[in-house]
């Protein structure tokens, strides 16, 4: 079964925004066994729309569309839609209820240009847009379908979710496909690969592993296509076991979620609470950490000590300490990283300062060096890393390196066989 | 003057990468006055790229393609590109050479399959890639250019930069562009509309106007082409004004930068500084600050409260008043804000509370309930904001409106007319 899928509007092509959209329906196609042919991103201009369309509809099965939804005259999808399949407009009643009731909770008066957001072509059925005042709109046309959605990322991924990978999986033949991911840290790609060569050298036809790399972990999903759910999920299992035993000391978590979601999970199992000290890392720990829906019941908060002088008043990290071996050190990590343990009176804590860049690096300490401490109450554990001298990539580096200590250190205080 | 990007590889279709490398030579091309009409992303498929090439030369003058140009099997660009163009192969001497020397730099065999990256097709202009094995290529074809590049993002970058844009703007006569962006808060899209539809109706041919709207933000941006850079700047300006004028309430700043940017700029300037105490944004506004090189010098640092207990040791909010009024509430959010001008000794704090969801809401408090906070050595101003109930949007929202709230008071103290 193929798909395309369509961006339509200039803030892709003006390269002002990044189509991070795609990316994201294609991985979830791929996932209930759907392939992408190609990915489209055209301008808010109709001749162009329509012949990408028609394109589309001779390739592909499935053509997702997202963008130009908007209630402004640059807007033209929904205008589109309706001259290629040749329909009119109707008012869809269920958009324009939520239209109302957005515009009434922000206390907004509804304007004409509003109510237009309700217009619909007449012979698509709508999906309610819970999340924004778009409608989303399936079009059947020879047992093709077409699907329109707002560009708005969460709303788009909502209706994903919710209301079209269902709707696509009841109304085509879709392949049973299975995946089990395991995700690793601490060791490359090609050093994995060959680690596990005759594993993957053994896998059979309908079994596929993909080697999904991202800032020092590697993700090993294997995938096996065919028509018996429970027979599929046995045989990946058995070779996803294979693999786990051969590299068990790089292994994070055998399942589809990231590392901080990993390591949250095994502290609420265990009662345990986790506290950050982050400087360089500017709150991007804490910021991964809190995304995840119950993280309160193990983090309790945290610093962030960009200035010497809340290193200290916060954190308890001693002046001279700072004075002496500097910010971006062994000793201050480790105050830091102790400090959080006894200010914040948790049974863990992490700790990272370094140089992100690009400017503040020195001979001694260039751009990249970052130290990172980890500790429980009677114990800690700090390393240094020398990471690139790109700002963004050393914060992100930085915060998956601390929290692959930190794991590596539960893993030694609590999951030792 | 059309471009057009294609982008070969199954990566981006299955959505193992997000395709950063088009957004990033799109805008390139925009800023020398080259339009993209589309970003076309295709599979290895040999008939598949043969079709697109032949879509995008109907369309487009300037045909930028990436990837497909690895060592292996899969990777069947060149073949495809000589068999479009009706061409032979012969090796390429200098690209010879460069792979030659990155293997013997590496201490590498130089195998077969290696010495196969310096072969192109013969009636193509070879532009040497330093940072890589695989050839950059350029062919002409009436009028119309197909370039093609790998598509490891560092070495089409490098090449876009030093030598193919340059090439570009030699070989075509492109026209001048000058582009002027306003950002907004705190206004929605068809609002904006409307306050300033006479302005934009009277917007002469050659000026166009954009609404980019993100999370409480839309961006508005004016683009003026035409021969005589200077007239266009004038011309845009002044219609930057009009908006500006009708809008000042809304207006954060009249460039291309992000909301936290806009303050760091007017804060460092003024010689300010910035606290933050965050429950339910998690560090998130810790982090959107600290992303961006010399924050240090405005931005001290924060806590991250989430539990209470911290809320009372680091920020100062007293038991009684968490007892009486809980952690989400307008007494709680303004000792925390006032807590962090005193405990962390900044010129202004920023403080969020609330209840980010998917769980914990109460009737009272249902999810999405934000109290923002923003405090200067003698005010305090707080708000209440109630989101959806999605965590994630929760967050970014209630750190874009605490920024703004924050943005506000700066504008009231020191930007007053």
């Amino acid at each position: 079964m193929l798909a395309e899928i369509i961006t339509i509007g200039d803030e892709i092509l003006i390269g002002q925004i990044v189509d991070t959209n795609s990316a994201w329906m294609a991985r979830q196609l791929n996932l209930i066994g759907v392939s992408v042919k190609q990915i489209t991103s055209v301008s808010d201009d109709q001749e162009h729309i329509l012949d990408a369309l028609a394109q589309a509809e001779k390739r592909a099965d499935i053509i997702l569309i997202t963008g130009g939804l908007g209630p402004t005259k640059d807007d033209i999808t929904k205008i589109t839609l309706a001259k290629y399949f040749g329909m009119g407009f109707r008012i869809d009643e269920g958009t324009l209820a939520i239209v109302t009731e957005i515009f009434k909770k922000f206390k907004r008066p509804l304007l004409d240009i509003n109510i237009k957001q309700a217009e619909v072509p007449d012979g698509c059925e709508v999906i309610l847009n819970k999340n924004g005042t778009a409608p989303c709109m399936w079009f059947n046309k020879d047992n093709k379908i077409f699907v329109s959605m707002p560009g708005v990322p969460f709303e788009m991924m909502y209706l994903m979710d919710e209301q079209i990978l269902p709707k696509i999986k009841a109304q085509f033949k879709l392949p049973v496909i299975v995946h089990k991911t395991i995700l690793t840290a601490g060791i490359g790609e090609s050093f994995l690969a060959k680690e596990i060569e005759d594993i993957e050298n053994d896998l059979p036809e309908n079994i596929k592993l993909a080697y999904l790399p991202k800032l020092g972990q590697v993700r090993l999903r294997l995938s096996a296509k065919g028509k018996e759910e429970d027979t599929l999920r046995a045989e990946v299992e058995l070779f996803a076991k294979n693999i786990i035993e051969r590299i068990k000391q790089f292994v994070v978590v055998d399942d589809d979620i990231p590392l901080e979601k990993a390591i949250l999970n095994i502290m609420k199992e265990k009662g345990l609470t986790l506290s950050t000290a982050e400087s360089c890392t500017g709150g991007y720990i804490a910021h991964l950490i809190t995304q995840h829906p119950g993280s309160s019941s193990v983090y309790w908060g945290g610093a962030v000590s960009y200035a010497n002088e809340l290193k200290e008043s916060i954190l308890g990290v001693r002046e001279e300490t700072l004075a002496g071996y500097g910010a971006v050190s062994e000793q201050t990590v480790i105050e830091m990283a102790e400090g959080a343990v006894e200010h914040f009176k948790t049974d863990y804590a992490i700790a990272v300062t370094g140089v992100a860049g690009p400017d503040g690096g020195t001979e001694d300490k260039p751009v990249g060096t970052v130290w990172i401490a980890v500790s429980n109450q009677s114990k800690t554990i700090a390393k240094v890393f020398n990471f690139s001298n790109k700002r963004i990539q050393n914060i992100e580096r930085a915060a998956i390196s601390a929290l692959t200590m930190l794991l590596n250190l539960l893993k030694e205080d609590y999951l030792k066989e």
